[in-house]
């Protein structure tokens, strides 16, 4: 644990705080969906590819490098051959995919409001401009 | 309201979900930072560029238009010479904001958590490899 200086507040405003880069590592495009899917279960590195439709072996070997370095995850080698790598959450990164889970569950409850909102917005460039 | 088909559930692992590019516009770089300031306080455009330290002109635009076609937030011209325009959260944005605030402050408040990670991660690659 470090010290903390309580009058040194992490402010995500501020574009160099550290706290910024870390929102954006659990919040990326890949990272998100990456800690959803650990929150599911464990996985090992190609049953997470299938699971994360799209993602290439490179975006996703650097999203788990990134996530592994903030201390959300963390990668278990196991004994056998060939060595087989495992990933899964740390109390940090369960806490953080639980938040993440309540915006998504927020956003597909409400993907009704959201394509309505995309339509009118939509008509209205379309019959202006 | 559409008429939503409770059995087309929205799945943001899915690559081509429409939920997936909410997601993204919402958790997207600027698209946290602009919520969050929103639910301060409405804002107009150049105090939102100076409260969102280091978004240029150009990107805080686009975001807002991502914002906005999502249905997060709205767009209101006051009448003045020149005319204003004001931005302020929908009542579903304003129920995202308040879900990215809670990850804000859960990472804001391990902010120590994350950086011991990180040494810990950087040593270990500075010593093997």
């Amino acid at each position: 644990m470090s010290d903390h200086d309580p009058t040194l507040e992490a402010d995500v405003f501020a574009r160099d705080c550290s706290s910024r880069s870390t929102l954006q590592t659990v919040t990326g495009r890949w990272g998100t969906l990456v800690l959803i899917a650990l929150r599911e279960s464990n996985y090992r590195f190609s049953a997470l590819r299938r699971r994360v439709d799209g993602v290439s072996e490179r975006m996703l070997s650097q999203t788990l490098q990134n996530l592994e370095r903030d201390g959300m995850i963390v990668r278990t080698v196991l004994e056998a051959i060939p060595p087989k790598v495992e990933y899964d959450l740390t109390p940090l990164g369960r806490q953080v995919a639980d938040q993440l889970q309540g915006l998504i569950d927020l956003l597909q409850g409400h993907m009704p409001t959201v394509r309505d909102a995309q339509a009118e917005y939509d008509g209205r460039r379309g019959t202006s401009a």
